[in-house]
């Protein structure tokens, strides 16, 4: 079994509307010395995917009514509040603190929302590099999301392509020959933890090269495998 | 910023009562011509960990009383119950399905239980490292949880030693010297999930190597750093 090498990408510039993610990546991955292979996942962080796409909205951060507004056109449906925290469910079924908008490292009076279809952003960055660098890559686009239950934020995926999102493992033996018991793996989410560990929240490291994940993986997913259906879920 | 690599360890034999985790797996790295070094994070899984300490119990997999009496002995809250599925509180304070007990990659007829101070089994693994080999690695005990809202699962910290749990940024600076607004992320979580990728649920890998972490986050840390308290929990 090969080793996974998790590799973070530096001297990515700052993200503006209608730049080319791709563009940015396959010239920050080859300047480092580490260019881009096939069968690599690349791990995008939604900020830059939002920036990128423009999804970046004016507001006043000293304003409470303005971004409890802001967050509650983000939400479908709140499912707790406490204070000024609010957690909710997206229109894409992810549920996390504030519907996902984000109002650090992007510029003062402005807040970032997610992007409006994250497999697509996902798929956008892949088709990118294949065009500007001939190299076919899985792409995760992750983002920071807290938990119930467990202290401490990790990164989740919310876009996916060329991934499996979940690996169902159900019915393949276990070590015994019996058949294993819970077996379907979040691997995208796994994958957006291992590179979160690069990248460092204020180090401005938003791209990490995953590379050396099993190659049956690699075949089209959807973040919407992660997403539990509310009439399964015992929480929502 | 230098690259992490998540090195599976091969070769560890069948673990029984009385083993000493640290041995087998200084001699399979070592064997597998990837000796241990200062600053590793070795992610040891639980179902080793729960073997080598005797956490095993008999029990008829076909009797669901049984089963379910022993999930309850094993939790001090029940949050949820459909069909034969049980979301429980353990002592540890770990929210998770039937309090842990796993009845897959043990003999038949036997249960694997969670160990009773995860962070003491992961210090003794870590002691036993420096005993064996001279060498200063961290240790996460790992299993793998289901979560609220997202399907799938994911591989979490159970104990920890020699690693900060949760590693607090609140206060650094973002990339536009604005303080961050979230920032205390679950490295622990993140480290186990990265070991996961390299595991494969049904490939017999109970330990992997990561190697790279950030040596600020190599100091004293706990699992209990990533128990959401219960009066500051929304869900529970």
């Amino acid at each position: 079994m090969p080793e996974l090498r998790v590799i973070p990408v530096e001297g990515i510039p700052e993200v503006h509307p209608d730049d080319v993610i791709a563009e940015l990546v396959v010239a920050a991955a080859t300047t480092q010395g580490t260019p881009l292979a096939d069968g690599d996942c690349l791990v995008v962080t939604q900020k830059i995917v939002s920036k990128a796409e423009g999804r970046l909205v004016a507001i006043d951060p000293s304003d409470a009514a303005a971004r409890r507004a802001l967050v509650e056109s983000e939400s479908v449906r709140v499912l707790r509040r406490r204070g000024d925290l609010v957690i909710s469910e997206t229109r894409h079924g992810f549920v996390c603190a504030n519907a996902g908008v984000d109002l650090s490292n992007v510029d003062e009076g402005s807040a970032a929302l997610l992007p409006v279809e994250p497999d697509r952003s996902a798929k956008r960055v892949r088709d990118g590099v294949r065009a500007h660098a001939g190299v076919e890559v899985a792409v995760v686009v992750s983002d920071t999301f807290g938990r119930a239950w467990r202290h401490g934020l990790t990164d989740v995926a919310i876009g996916v392509s060329g991934l499996a999102a979940v690996v169902d493992l159900r019915g393949q033996p276990d070590d015994r020959g019996r058949e294993l018991q819970v077996t379907e793996v979040a691997v995208a989410d796994e994958v957006a933890s291992a590179a979160e560990l690069v990248m460092g929240k204020a180090a401005g490291v938003p791209v990490a090269i995953v590379r050396g994940l099993d190659p049956t993986w690699l075949r089209e997913g959807s973040a919407r495998e992660l997403v539990r259906p509310s009439a399964d879920d015992l929480f929502r």
